[in-house]
């Protein structure tokens, strides 16, 4: 049963979906006036009708419900390209990560979600993204994260991390930090949309005794299957970034 | 500091990785013999030397180096796919999922931990495989797995599922099935390497009140960077399998 | 010296391209109005100037500006995969062609320029597409074409043909025939947008005595190079069509 | 009717092929031994039989067969990519080409038969290619190709050129050279397996006036079409290399 302050994603019947917190309000969308309170006491899969009679079905919302509904800034890795991270670096509940570049913690998410009861240290130099990253991880997140208005190319100040996530327009110069950070067995990832980045980056690690060092890009083809009319689609994102992953041995 | 019974990856000078429990016993490698009891009381990180003089690195492992190493049977999904299911369907910590086509346990041993605390039931009709699978589960998972022989074709016993995953040869033979054991905003699942399994999911889908589908193929391309020498690798893995997803709304 | 009645390629300052054939009249443009006649005498590589002052080069242009200033029906081919056809068949001066799904002739084009003094005998039911592609090619070929209103599923008139090239709803109905027209390692070639007409087509194929059976996809990766900032495009042409090829042995 | 001194080429019946000239010889495969002279007023299409009883089949081969039976040095341009040239700079009959980095003259077949009955310039430093090449280049060309020893980094003979296509470790340094010898609307091209010396050769287009400059690869994805049974192929080629155009005006 639906209380309180739950959270729902309400789809309406041309799919639009919205993200809300149920309260006493009324809630106004294209399709009719919505008055939430009612939902309260209502179960997951019910429906709620507009005041103009349209069915809204009211489900619980997931994480990645949250990474698209949040409040976004430019160039946030999106989910594709994310949870590579998690199949090229094992990193799973109890964890302990550092991130920087915060953008509008898309990733920060994630990581959140991956790791928990693990902690998340969240470092940016932008007091503006944190400050909309923060929001939306108090909304969504599992309250183990802890940001930092710190500059990460001068020096990490966690120690036994599993995974240090970069997301920064020179990855390569916390290279050495992170070396210092990680456990034996941790890994480095970094996250840049130019191939220059990837070039520095990888010849920094490479003066460290990393191993397991490997540079990929996620292509993600999606395909249109309709009665005998089955093809990749026409249109296609043909790049996010590419991915280097090291680890410390 | 670690324990007798203790897991621990070892990693010799060439990069080789051994996978094993801390036991009072001699491990014979080609690099030399190592005393594998010596490593209780030392931490990861340290190293240990074989009776011809090699340091082997002492890790420890995460679960990617669990499904590396996990005895493998044919046409097991990797990790790279897998964790597309995480991006696609958000499910995490707490979530129940019903699996099919148990295969060696790869795609298990992930929902495992994704979910944990939350459950997984594990379907397969082959007795064979569903011993092997349990005895990687039983060394690396969680503790929240239930393996059924049972054919999944006739049925589902469990209710408000999170997430139905499907690796199976007629998948659309599943599809009712799933609609009846999903939670509303819960997914469906299905990889499968061929094309033609995806036409008749997708049509058998599109006779249920689904939504958000989507059908895509995870590319993984991996660069080389060499000094003065960057470039996508020569060899590439081609294709693996499709994976589609349908929401319950 | 270019002559009356040749045909030139004029650029503007911005890049934009105008292909016409030099004859005794004012042409408009939104960077002022060109005296055309002015360019008789004058030298590819020249620039004529506007009544507004702007300078536009005069270049010879070639067969793909042809292509792309061609009046266009939808689902043309494009250059980047018809090229294939000459990669994976060999056609080449004085060989003979057989085509069917005119559409509006830029393959036509390509395949007469191809095989030039060879001809090429070009087959389709639409009059209103063949009267396009007959215009396009009385424009822009080499005389070599043949166009037939006449419905390729039921025969193909031609003996001891080099290619048979398809781009038809469905190829399938034209496999045997063009058995019985090839020569003795002559290849037959079919465009198809959607999987469906492939297996169809692939399927009656082997019914035949067809070796070195072949199906690809092109699929083209445009790169952004600029200072510091290399990287694959963002928006990328995602699928055009499946190209399959078969020769007759 | 076949006569003395044409080329042919012999299929056997698990579908291998040889190619040679029609003379007066034994000709000795696995599946017994050819009557070479046997041939001699026989058609293509026809068969001729091994004293083991088997049939090979006698065809007419192609500029590609040629391609894949000729000599080759590593690294070579293969037709995929080398028709993209075609697709992309338009070159046709009649045409005048300059190529450097011979190699072993696979591009400069393709580029032979395409302007034939235009001309082929190719350079090359280094003397033993340019031998093979020219042996390839004898025995299946067009008599349209004039090679030179000469480093193409220090200049370009000819005038009024419409290609300059370059397969070379430094292909900047020609970039002024080219932009000397084309004429207005005529193209430069390059190919590298790295994309170092893109950059390196996009960096130097752009302090000249060339336009319409573009990046790519060519990525061919082959599949695999079985009853039920469709999908990509496993195994792939990842990469050959990257190609620029672009275009003087």
């Amino acid at each position: 049963m639906i209380a309180e302050n739950d959270r729902v994603l309400l789809v309406d019947p041309r799919g639009k979906k919205y993200l809300m917190t149920v309260t006493n309000k009324i809630f106004h969308t294209n399709l009719g006036k919505l008055d939430i309170s009612e939902i309260i006491g209502m179960s997951y899969g019910d429906k709620i009708k507009s005041h103009m009679g349209k069915n809204f079905s009211i489900i619980k919302p997931n994480i990645i419900d949250y990474i698209y509904m949040m409040r976004k800034m430019p160039q946030t890795i999106n989910p594709d390209d994310a949870c590579q991270v998690i199949a090229n670096t094992g990193i799973s509940s109890g964890d302990t990560v550092v991130e920087a570049g915060t953008g509008s913690g898309a990733m920060t998410l994630l990581l959140s979600y991956t790791v928990f009861p693990g902690k998340v240290y969240s470092y940016d130099i932008n007091e503006r993204f944190l400050k909309v990253a923060k929001e939306n991880i108090d909304n969504y997140g599992k309250g183990n994260v802890e940001f930092k208005l710190k500059d990460i190319y001068e020096g990490i100040d966690e120690k036994d991390i599993d995974l240090v996530s970069l997301d920064l327009p020179e990855p390569h110069r916390v290279v050495g930090h992170a070396f210092e950070a990680l456990r034996a067995g941790g890994f480095v990832f970094s996250f840049s949309p130019c191939i220059e980045q990837v070039i520095d980056f990888r010849r920094e690690i490479s003066k460290y005794d990393y191993s397991e060092v490997k540079t990929i890009e996620t292509i993600i083809r999606e395909y249109e299957v309709k009665e005998r009319g089955t093809r990749p689609k026409t249109r296609m994102l043909g790049h996010t970034g590419f991915m280097t992953f090291a680890r410390k041995i």
